[in-house]
């Protein structure tokens, strides 16, 4: 990377908050990484906490993602998702006395449409992709640099704007010189490989499909909870072979060819609605637990399948996110791999100093620090964009 | 002016674009302008054109000012906006040759909503403005640093995110020690009384109320027309005193205190509609061109009361924007200042080196000129913000 650098970081310390809030919104996820000035892969997590999202928030965007929203409400909801994030990073600071050491805040802002395919607008063939947040509001309400906007630059150079992890995970694995897939359950769930060969040009990433969010939509909408803890609800139902079918038949992202990426605009309540409306057309009713189980089952063989198109032999499989408390999940993921040949050895994230569920905020706050050193934040193997680039959009 | 220069912007010449679009949304005004390493006030302007914009970008900007769009054309429309500023962008630089002479661009963006006073949202009190565009986007378009989004580190600090120009008008004529009042009819009117005194402290500046907004949807509504080409339709009709009384019932904005500002979400094909409503009730129907008339003479009395209330004795008055080129609208005002017993010069502002119809993208090229220096941007006074801040956000 060889970049004129027009713009110059006089940091004394390299500080930086990395916050993160994914499409299955369950709160907002902080980590201070301090960064080496020497090696760009050398970083230290110094603290990690999540603050809840108000019931509110995940109201208004389940509204917003229903395309049920107006302009009055989205310009308000970049301005509230500020203070959200205002709120939090100043709970943050105070908790751990990080006032005054902060040098920078990286900020993913909480996606609400996600189009990463042109189609017809007006008069032109537009991609698009929308992380609501006011980077300069934010930035005067916690008087710190905030670096944000990071898929925007990918997508106009026609790429998917996601997955923008592999360039951490590169930095993470690259040097242990082993196969490494990286496999991230959130809201959708996404895999980096890292190859032995350790070439940037080598690694391959995606979105596998659906993580825990059609389990998320199920346990609120049959058991009133948030999310399916440790897969209990899971577990106690069991797989429905035909419900199964009807979603593999409806669903064909997992059988796309990557580079691909999807969301919440594919994922979510009307997705449930139209499949279990073809279930009940032509079965009878099953109990909740059984549907949970069967699309808990569903995640586990979008990720599996996922994983036996890279086609290599031998791998350490490292899981990180809120999928990996849901053991029945995680279970699920390694039958279909062990159905499919695959010979690999589960790792613990954590084994490399990353706490796994603040792994993507310590990515964002990773992809801050890159953008403030002018250097390369995406992957155009993993999202397709037609080029290296810059990543991000900066306030002060 | 003593900031803690944490960016610094290693430019050789310093020679950006300014990119308007304004409220009327009668195109993409751009400027090239040379900026004085020296002195702020010191600038050159290089170039000026204006681009149309599609006629179907009109329709969907009405569309969305009337609350009747989704998330999925919101963020279609921030990425579709920066390809017309990045064609417009292209156009302009080939066309005078300035390919590798642009330091950066800074884009205004397309208002669609702008709400600078607080309002209850899910569990906050927000104000909120949005201008479409995304600046990533458009910097990986054009291959230059963008800076944009000036209005929003004023509001989330309490301020109406506008009027921005004043800063740029304390450059132009300060050094006169005279009172002067620049006076911009875009779609909506606003003033800025640069004082005598040559205090940053003493600027006053405001949004006065409708400028060329409300006749130029009564010219499409009635005429077919984008606007009253040099107050012709308003001349050939005449002002009818009920529906003028009428309208000042209905409308309490120009009554309010400054600072103040206000948009398209007040003065638009809503508050036209009311106000005929109301006047077709009790009266009879009168001439296209009397309602046309009246609506122009309306603008003109908010510009004038407007003056009046700074309560100076003697001034300069300069007026730029579109609506100087409708001769009906200017003699109204100059009429109405006279029977207010107000002592003035009206002067053009090409006199001081500025193409009128340049003036605004001429102030933003300034704008992001004095982000890239770190140097505040807002004039509280004129605003209503707690503080001077940095106004805007950079991709690169």
């Amino acid at each position: 990377m060889n970049l004129d650098k027009k713009f110059q970081f006089n940091w004394k310390t390299r500080i930086g908050l990395g916050v993160m809030t994914g499409t299955s919104c369950d709160g907002i996820d902080i980590a201070a990484v301090e960064f080496s000035e020497e090696e760009f892969s050398k970083f230290t997590i110094l603290k990690y906490k999540t603050f809840d999202y108000p019931k509110e928030v995940n109201e208004f965007i389940n509204t917003v993602n229903s395309n049920n929203s107006s302009i009055s409400e989205i310009s308000q909801f970049n301005y509230y998702i500020s203070q959200l994030y205002a709120d939090a990073i100043s709970k943050f600071m105070n908790e751990f006395n990080f006032s005054d050491k902060i040098d920078f805040v990286a900020v993913h802002g909480q996606t609400i449409w996600h189009q990463p395919n042109k189609t017809a607008f007006l008069n032109k063939s537009i991609a698009s992709t929308y992380q609501a947040i006011n980077l300069s509001a934010l930035s005067k309400l916690i008087a710190l640099p905030v670096v944000g906007d990071f898929r925007a630059g990918d997508i106009a150079l026609g790429g998917n704007g996601a997955p923008l992890v592999p360039i951490f995970d590169f930095a993470l694995f690259a040097r242990y010189n082993s196969n490494f897939i990286v496999l991230n359950i959130g809201g959708i769930s996404n895999l980096t490989l890292i190859p032995e060969t350790d070439k940037i040009s080598d690694i391959i990433a995606f979105d596998c499909g659906p993580g825990n969010i059609l389990i998320n939509l199920l346990a609120e909408k049959y058991f009133n909870l948030t999310y399916d803890n440790n897969g209990e609800i899971a577990k106690s139902g069991k797989v429905n072979s035909m419900l199964l079918d009807i979603i593999r038949d409806y669903d064909n992202y997992c059988e796309l060819p990557f580079p691909k990426s999807t969301g919440r605009e594919h994922y979510n309540q009307e997705f449930i609605d139209k499949v279990l409306h073809i279930f009940n057309d032509n079965y009878s009713n099953i109990p909740k637990n059984d549907i949970v189980a069967t699309f808990s089952h569903y995640s586990a063989i979008c990720i599996a399948s996922s994983i036996e198109k890279l086609g290599i032999d031998k791998f350490k499989l490292i899981i990180s996110g809120g999928g990996l408390n849901n053991t029945f999940l995680i279970d699920s993921i390694k039958n279909e791999l062990i159905s499919r040949n695959q010979e690999f050895v589960i790792e613990n994230i954590e084994q490399y100093g990353i706490n796994s569920d603040a792994k993507e905020a310590i990515a964002f706050a990773y992809l801050g620090y890159l953008f403030l050193n002018q250097e390369y934040g995406n992957v155009p193997n993993a999202t397709g964009a037609i080029s290296s680039t810059i990543l991000g959009t900066l306030a002060i």
